[in-house]
């Protein structure tokens, strides 16, 4: 199976995509996430694997924003935790004190920003188009260093000078598979047991919006079937400001009766809704 | 007054506060958005002025951050909505054909992606780290473009070729005022008349975030009142995935009794509310 993922060889999502695949897929990188989403829609990949959410930096709304604009054959078909761990890598075994820039994505960068200032208070930070992509620059550079996966560090021949340097250890990603709809196979999902609770992923507008009461009657027909919500994160329309769209994680499967009566009631109140998918919820992540 | 914004000179922010900024005013320009929010705090400068929400590519994370996490001694004082126009700049006055690459800050390139595929299809994309950058970059390079200010070219000796070549002119940005709490001085903020109706942001947490109606119940405190929300963020509380803080717009200052009351009720159905600020409300921006 051909499995779309925002590369190049070495990022988080390769890493965390390679936790999941089977021995026959193959992982196919892509240079942005909508270019990731966009290759399922035009079949040149099986299924994509993105993050959609972190535990820092919030929603990641490029996904969000293909799911809801891009295409609307596409369907959530799982999801998987991540833990998110930055390492220290070098071309070689340098001593830190030799160390005179540090590159990494800006929001590796940030995510480390108290080792950084504790540890290489005399390193600049320099900026790069991805984790992989500064681990792959720092190959040769002795007086380099770079924050990305351990993947990276063994493709591109670099050296793990500290682990996990990142300020905030509980930090983690939540990932999905993105499918045509219809054709989700669970087994190729990371699918946990068959008894797993189901999460239902929908997306949500109305000309009623700027109406009082609008948001909490449609979020109420949830509320009032017990209905729980996991997430909830308004986005624009990309028409003017003020003009939104919701996205909802409820936990039960789109079948179930409390999940499907909730959203029939949403359709009456809002101008679109749809169904980005039923999926069985991840456990907690691997440490 | 000393005003910090998101340098360096020439970007998109700069050209805003030069729309509102007195002829005594100094603008200072930060490295980041944070580092212009805690300038204030910090009493580097008397005030910032930051975009807090774009019209296609939605909150401005950094910024609700930083008013959530970094400190709890500044507020919103005001607003200001400022269309998003990119131009498309050289060194001097090149032929389009001439150009072989075009720099910007990737969001601004990703707004005129249908242009340049359209008008340049053969020119490579590069990345800049500020729209400003870019434009000071392509000075003296006749064979490079930048997709930048109007401000950025007259500062950096650019020769704007294409004006406004973004693919949706009705790109705006919503720019607020930082201030310490309770030093807004009304006539220094982008103040309407005095008769304009007033807004207020808060931002709210709970513990009781995993039950069912338990945001349903906070909205509507609101509703029942008939308090309009113009606007809902979510962001994560940092400290795992599922765990949120909700970022509200209300119509309405904060002394009005309809706000008030709901304050006081969501108080009781939340850990934490903070408002962060009750300002007048901007009108449409100009062309």
């Amino acid at each position: 199976m051909r499995i779309g993922y925002l590369g190049p060889e070495g990022t988080h999502s390769h890493e965390a995509l390679r936790r999941v695949a089977g021995p026959d897929d193959v992982p196919v990188p892509h240079p942005t996430l909508q270019a990731a989403v966009l290759a399922v829609h035009e079949r040149e990949v099986d299924r994509a694997f993105v993050p959609i959410e972190n535990s820092l930096e919030g929603a990641v709304n490029p996904v969000l924003d293909a799911l809801a604009f891009a295409t609307n054959d596409l369907e959530i078909a799982g999801e998987l935790l991540h833990p998110v761990h930055h390492h220290l890598i070098a071309g070689g075994p340098v001593a830190l004190d030799a160390i005179r820039a540090v590159h990494s994505h800006p929001q590796a960068s940030g995510q480390c920003a108290r080792f950084l200032a504790a540890t290489l208070p005399r390193a600049a930070i320099a900026a790069a188009a991805s984790t992989a992509e500064a681990v792959r620059h720092v190959a040769g550079r002795p007086a380099d260093a770079a924050l990305g996966t351990r993947l990276a560090a063994e493709l591109y021949g670099g050296t793990v000078l500290r682990e996990a340097v990142e300020d905030d250890p509980s930090n983690e990603t939540r990932f999905v598979w993105i499918v045509r709809a219809g054709e989700a196979s669970p087994d190729a999902a990371a699918a946990p047991s068959p008894a797993a609770r189901r999460k239902t992923a929908l997306v949500f507008w109305g000309s009623g919006s700027r109406d009082p009461g609008w948001l909490v009657g449609c979020l109420s027909e949830f509320a009032s079937r017990g209905v729980n919500l996991t997430r909830l994160e308004s986005r624009p329309r990309r028409q003017a400001l003020g003009e939104y769209m919701f996205f909802l994680d409820l936990e039960g499967g789109g079948e179930e009766p409390g999940v499907a009566d909730a959203v029939a009631a949403l359709r009456a109140r809002a101008d679109a809704v749809r169904v980005l998918g039923s999926y069985p919820a991840a456990g907690a992540p691997p440490g």
